[in-house]
Order: structure tokens, then sequence, then C-alpha cells
């Protein structure tokens, strides 16, 4: 079968990549094709009997989208994006990556005509406060960031191309993906990672919030094996409401912090040096703290089961074992 | 002030537009111009004071939205769409003008910068089923027809705008409108007025659904309400959740025959034929029952106490009193 993937160059499609040239498979079909596209060239893994092929382009131009489907891919992993933090910065690039460029992907795969799985990644920023003190899954969608607009976009035209028999959607909502490896990005999120991830290596962090925050985190291990889960649930048993909020560890700051004591020590924890960030926390405050995910659970989504696990996932796929594609 | 209407040669948009031009004011500035907007020429009453202009055109084309809004309006009554039944059908023309059109009408408010208040007519479409027996207004959206779809991205869109000030919006969310005076036009929820008004004129109705169908419905003397209403609500009050579920009278197909019965007789009643419609069944059974809108009634927003009211609201405007613009 035939894979294409968009935002393959990301954190999370590099990983995914990996994760599905190592098994070879996905949905219980024999990969033979893969396409991996992003606004910069994606690496391109050699793999024994699968064509990988790397594109480059903007989904939202035209034709971009027409010409990257035009080879009927099997499954369509829709990754790419333009972070949370720019999104808000930066409104026209926002609206026409997430929105323009998702609409024009999703157009352009109905256009073709061979009803692929669709697996698109939502995001809980779908959600705007004020919130319970847990979200349960049929609550409201009220964004409070352009971004989670955006998403909640590309959610709603999943669910109906979807009803409409146009193609077969998932959409996977993520908690915060924790601990990112390598630099920080320009999602507001990003010191999620950066107050484990520079301690653990030694180096000072900068927490520009407070530590009472409670916030919803998933591994990039659990975030790979979302997607890839995604792509092998039955349609029928999901139903029409297409677009599932994933499971998650919900912890306040504080308890990351007791977590990254209890594992590498309290000189490591020193390294956190809370610098209030105005701006950081006018989008912070807006974002949900716990879920119950009960419809992921119940369709066999699983992810850790609390934070310490989280670091550990980091040490072992990204401290001890360096390469990309990390075991699950 | 300005005022922009769009969709204003519909039942809603005339009446609103009689019932403006009548007051002379709204949200308590006095109407100096009056542009009306419709893909068919829409009447212009005469009003003294008042410059009343027509549009005819389709905002989804190139410039259209722009050229709308260069007379910075005060005041935007976005009422234009295609009705549900045919958004269905129609897919093309849904999205075109349920979708697009919204959004070239919003970025064409943003990119004019005077800020004026946007009042938007969503629909209680953008829920779907699965339902609670009374829907709260923390509700997930979940839309199960293109319609409600494309009105729920023009509430986003709309929040989004209004938090990131580049206008006031509030969106409305409309229960089912009945009686319509007139033809039945497109919707799938026609028949909800038809098995009123033909039987109240003598005429034959059909009833194309069981008459244990429980759903929301106000008068078009409330829908006027509720837009004029929403015109002079104060942004602060309101919050950042903008759209909001209007109430209305919740009601069986049963319960509203026996409004009729009381009011126009058991004769009446009688020229009801029952003629089940797979098609419109299967777009009505995934449409809510019951509302709280809790917000709404708080907001100030009023509609009928029961299902007798919105005939006796029929009888009166339509009926006795033939003008567009009925008292309220």
């Amino acid at each position: 079968m035939r894979i294409l993937m968009t935002g393959a160059a990301g954190m999370v499609g590099r990983k995914l990549t990996a994760r599905l040239l190592r098994d070879g498979q996905v949905a219980g079909r024999a990969i033979t094709a893969f396409d991996l596209h992003d606004i910069v060239p994606p690496e391109t893994p050699a793999a024994p009997g699968v064509a990988v092929a790397a594109h480059t382009g903007d989904l939202g131009e035209p034709n971009a989208a027409a010409a990257l489907v035009k080879a009927k891919p099997d499954i369509v992993f829709h990754l790419a994006g333009i972070v949370s933090g720019e999104a808000e910065s930066n409104f026209d690039l926002g609206y026409r990556v997430n929105f323009d460029g998702t609409r024009a992907l999703f157009d352009a795969i109905r256009l073709a005509g061979h009803r692929p799985r669709v697996v698109y990644t939502s995001s809980i920023a779908v959600f705007g406060a004020p919130f319970p003190d847990v979200i349960h899954d049929d609550f409201q969608q009220t964004p409070l960031t352009s971004y989670g607009t955006q998403k909640l976009v590309g959610e709603l035209i999943l669910a109906d191309y979807t009803r409409r028999d146009f193609f077969d959607g998932v959409g996977i909502r993520l908690p915060t993906i924790v601990v990112r490896p390598g630099k920080p990005n320009k999602a507001a999120s990003g010191f999620f990672s950066g107050i484990i991830r520079e301690p653990l290596a030694g180096m000072e962090a900068i927490l520009p919030v407070s530590q009472s925050v409670v916030h919803t985190h998933a591994s990039p291990r659990s975030a790979v094996n979302f997607l890839v889960h995604a792509a092998g649930l039955d349609g029928a048993t999901i139903g029409p409401r297409r677009n599932i909020t994933m499971p998650g560890v919900g912890v306040s700051v504080a308890e990351q912090i007791e977590s990254l004591r209890r594992i590498a020590g309290a000189d490591a924890v020193k390294l956190i040096k809370e610098v209030p960030d105005e701006t950081v926390w006018k989008i912070v405050q807006n974002w949900p703290t716990r879920f119950d995910a009960k419809r992921a659970k119940a369709l066999g989504f699983v992810a850790e089961a609390n934070f310490d696990e989280i670091i550990h996932a980091y040490i072992e796929d990204e401290m001890q074992n360096k390469a990309v594609g990390n075991r699950q």
C-alpha cells in the first residue's frame, strides 16, 4: 500500500516515518510506497521494498495538493501545520497553512475519488476556558487561539467529508507532546518540554508560567502510537464523531518538576528558572487542564500512566538511543 | 448609523428590514443609511431620513464583499446562506456560499479595519445526534449535515476574529423558525411550517416524519427580536464565547398538531397527510430536540413560551396583518 504523510519533516513526522518503515506495514497491509511531504525537504530513510519519495512545497498553493494525492495513497497522515505560538503571531500564515492548506488537501482527496483513510492531527487547543475540573468527551469546542480555531475547522471538514463518503477520516486531538527532543520550537507549549529536557542535559531552562498550571501531556512515543492506531481503526466502530480527544497525563507543572526531582535529582531541578512571560501566560491560561478521554480509551488508544513514564520515555528514546525511530 | 444586511431578500431579512426601518434606530442609535444585499434584488422600502440601497451579487465572488463593506457599516447583519436541504443536495453551492461567502465577508470587514458589530445567524444544526434529553450550553458541536458544518465554521471565524479585535461579533443559533409565511423553501425543516400554515389556509399539508419527532421552534417575530437584541448587546457581557443558542419551544410534532387542533379545530388537523420521506427523515433524525438556552435567557433573549403562541404569532402577523413588517 501507499502512504502519504504531510509535515513529514517535523518531530512527530520523522518518528512516525521511522516507525512505519521499521514495521514495514500499517493496518495489516505491507507498505510499498511512501510519499513524504513538507515545506522543507524531508529526509528519505532507505527501506527495503519501499519506494520512499520526498516532496517539497506549500499545500495552499494551487494544484499542490492535487499533485500530491494523484498517486492515490491508501492512508494519508496529515500532520502539517503552523504551531500555536506562530499561528497567533502571524495571522495570515496560520490561516493559509492550517485552514486553507488542510482544506486544499481534503478537497484534493475528495476529487481524487478513491476514499483513503485520512488521519489528521488536531489538538486539545480546540477547547477554550473556562473548563470543568475534568473535560468530558461531550464538552463544547470554543477555541481561544487562532491555532485552535484552524485545527477545529479541519476537524469539521474531515467529519463532513467522511459523512459524505469522500474519504474515511479520523482526527486525533493530541495533548501537549513532551518531552520534545532537540531545540525549542515556536509553540507556546515549548517550555513544558524545556523544563525537563534542558535540566536532564545539565542546562538551564526557563519556566514562563506558574507551577500551579495543570495541563495534559503524552510522549512523542505515544503520539506515534496514537497515529498508527488511528490508521488501523475500523470506521464503523468510530461512528460519525470522527474527532477524538486522546488520553494523556494531566499534571501540574509542580508535579512535572517533582517527577524530574525523583528521576534526575535536586540539582537538575535547580536549573529551572522562573521568568514569568505575559504573552505565554495569556495563551496558556486558556488551555485545558484534564480530560477523561473515555472514547479514545474505549477505542484502544493508550498513553503513559504518569509523568515519570513520560520522562523515562525521553531518556530511553533520546538519551540512550539517539536514533530517530525509537522502540515502542 | 449605517446598517448592512446580507440575505436581505429572505423571509427573516425582509421582516428585520421592516422592523428596523419602523423603529428608525437600533442599539440606541438612529439609522441613516441601510445597505441591503442578496443574490436576488432585495426590496428597498422607503423610510424618511434613511438612505436605503439595494446591492445584488454573490459574496463568494472576488471583491464582492470588499465593495459591500467599503462604506464601513456600524452594524452588519449576516443572514445570507444556502438552506439545509439545498446545502446537502448541492455540495459545491453550500460550501461556496455558506463557507467561502461568510469567510469572504468576515475578511472584508477585518480588512476594512473599523470593527463593527457583526450579527451572524447560525443554527442549531451545528449540533448532531446522539443528544442528551436537554442540550445544555456546554454541549459539543458535532454537526451531521454540511449546512451545520458550514454554519459552525462561520461561528468559529466570528469568535476568533472577535477575539483578535477585528470586529465585534455575535452569532445566534436559531431554532427552526415556524410558521414561515408563503411557499415552502428548500429547507429540510419546511414541513414544520407547512403542517400549520397549509391547514390554516384550508389546504392539505404533507408530514414526512413521525409525530414523535421532538424539535425546537421560534416564530419569525422572535427571530427578528433575537437579531435586534443581539445588535445592541454589550460585548463585554457576552464574553469570549460569542455564539449563543437561542431559546425556543421544544415540542413533538404531535404537540404541534394538538396546538393546531386547539386553535383551528379538528377539520384543520385532518388536512395533515402523513407521507414518510426517507431523505427528510435522514436529516431530521439527527437534529437536536430540546435546549435549556440558559446563556441566551440570561443575556435577555426571549422566545415564545409554548407552541400556541407561535401559531397565534403567525395568525396575527401573516393572516390578520399581511404587511411584511409585523408588530413585535
